[in-house]
């Protein structure tokens, strides 16, 4: 697990497939610490699986809350907003194209 | 949710996210009946997580069994074959690119 880079909340993000594989989309897992708020302006097409625990997401368009189960998609462009309250997350997520290429 | 185009098993498949929403990817849940088995021969990257039950996916290489929060990873052009047991399993899948266009 490495930490995401750039970022200075307590967010870390794991890799299993990406530019090294041949494939075209990353996918990893990752980790949000509770008491976390990271606003993103997507480089990448990013969807997002909870796994475990709770995490909010705000665009322009509102806010939504997803629980283990909810898939979350933040197209490249979006400008979103993420957070986490008492509890961290746990996420799945894969992106288009890869995401270590669209933050070089 | 709508029935898995071509197939005769019984898996059920809706997508959330697709070509009529102007990004790259098919984002959707998956359900599998309990004892099934489906071979196919991938046509998109296709990401698969496995939220409920269990199952299982052989490719050449072997078999690997899938529980909550595991992730399965299905590139284009492998053969692969999908099967549950006792249990079923709900997913969650995100394809590159749109499932849809590539079985047109």
């Amino acid at each position: 697990m490495v930490k995401s880079p750039g970022k200075d909340a307590d967010i870390f993000v794991g890799n299993l497939i990406d530019e090294r594989h041949g494939g075209p989309v990353t996918i990893g897992y990752g980790r949000y610490a509770p008491g976390q708020s990271l606003i993103e302006t997507m480089a990448v097409y990013d969807t997002m699986i909870v796994l475990e625990g709770r995490l909010s997401v705000s665009t322009g368009n509102g806010t939504v809350t997803a629980r283990p189960g909810d898939i979350v998609y933040m197209p490249k462009g979006q400008t979103v907003t993420i957070t986490t309250e008492d509890e961290g997350a746990l996420t799945a997520y894969v992106t288009y194209p890869h995401w270590a290429e669209a933050h070089a």
